[in-house]
């Protein structure tokens, strides 16, 4: 319990747990509407659904709208409560993951307006077949991060930063095939191409992801573990 | 003044005052550094030096040192200062600030990697005239944005977002030229992606300095200004 807690007493300790407990509440919401978007990307491009990908594309701005008042209400609990310790932790590692979050969701965006771009393919599940699978697994990666972020779970955290570095290597051979494809159908450039950053959307939210992972860590643990190599983190991460 | 100072005394306010006056020092001793390697990036393109190409990619661990003792810093004066108002949004500014400059460490970084497995060009000054121009504005660019962080001035902010709008159009003109050039000659299809990509690296320090001079006006201002239009960012710099 931090020091400012124990002075002000229980009633408006009570009253600061419950901000704190309001403010995590958000990010997961703010993090429920990121998945859901992204979510939706995907399937706009099973399905060939270019009105569904401009729908998406279209409402980004309630996520950059979370962020704006996430990081206010963060500031606002800096300013009253001062808060120290691992409440202080809590706080940073908020307003960090918060724009984490709404990068993923810029990239979202991005991805759909390519997705406008190259819809009129025929059989599009076959066509994107890699880069479906990919997202799926990005998704589940985003998915696991938010879970470990609502449960500050920090073995969980290590082992999804694993995770996102395994699906990480796949992006590499993905963009080796396209430049392939691209090299035999010089035709196909401009689709490739549109694959080609849509591709790097997607390594963008793994990477995303893998930042709010670490603010999981540093938020309990009190380190910053970023440009730390993952063993040395799974070390930190065991000392209690 | 800020409430805390007051309760305090001027001796600690003194002390206090120089602390956040040191960490905006360290702040531009960073991005000097930032600065430094990006146009050692940018010579090394010029002068087709793979060499020096790969000691700036190597020495970017240097910019993350910078990033996480800043952001301790930090901290240490939210738990220790607990301050408020305007010393509050300082610090807040900082801590966001210092990760678009690491952001634009990890840009430079990729582009000396990428500069460094296409540098067997002839005459590198004329084959990449383009993009050397363009680098050259977003080096301008930087260095009026750390002047701006510096001097923290909200008018000469406005201004250079203005100018990093224009600049940010270029890109997709150059960007269509790198396609064409692909469709016209698909021999040179690996070294024109590198080239985009370099182009889209140049891209992303643009709106990493449109982020740090965002922030700038919500230190002074204390106006979120994000996502908002720049003539109603205008309109927020000129009230008083």
């Amino acid at each position: 319990m931090s020091e400012k807690k124990t002075i002000i007493g229980t009633h408006i300790s009570k009253q600061f747990d419950q901000e704190l407990e309001d403010i995590r509440e958000r990010v997961l919401q703010m993090g429920g509407l990121v998945e859901e978007q992204f979510g939706r990307v995907m399937t706009a491009l099973m399905d060939g659904d270019a009105d569904q990908a401009a729908l998406v594309a279209a409402e980004d701005y309630k996520i950059n709208q979370f962020e704006m008042e996430i990081d206010e209400e963060c500031v606002l609990i800096l300013a009253r409560r001062q808060p120290t310790a691992s409440d202080l932790r809590l706080v940073v590692a908020v307003t960090k993951c918060i724009r984490d979050l709404e990068r993923i969701g810029d990239e979202t965006e991005r991805m759909a307006r390519m997705i406008q771009n190259s819809i009129e393919i025929e059989s599009p599940e076959n066509y994107y077949k890699g880069f479906l699978a990919a997202g799926e697994s990005i998704r589940k990666l985003l998915q696991s991060t938010l879970d470990c972020f609502a449960r500050m779970d920090v073995m969980s955290a290590v082992k999804q930063m694993r995770e996102a570095y395994i699906i990480d290597r796949e992006f590499h051979s993905m963009t080796k095939q396209l430049v392939d494809r691209m090299k035999k159908d010089p035709e196909s450039i401009t689709s490739a191409l549109d694959m080609m950053w849509a591709t790097r959307c997607l390594e963008k939210v793994g990477d995303h992801c893998v930042n709010i992972l670490e603010n999981v860590v540093y938020s309990v643990k009190g380190q910053d573990v970023r440009h730390q190599h993952l063993d040395e983190v799974e070390e930190t991460v065991k000392q209690s």
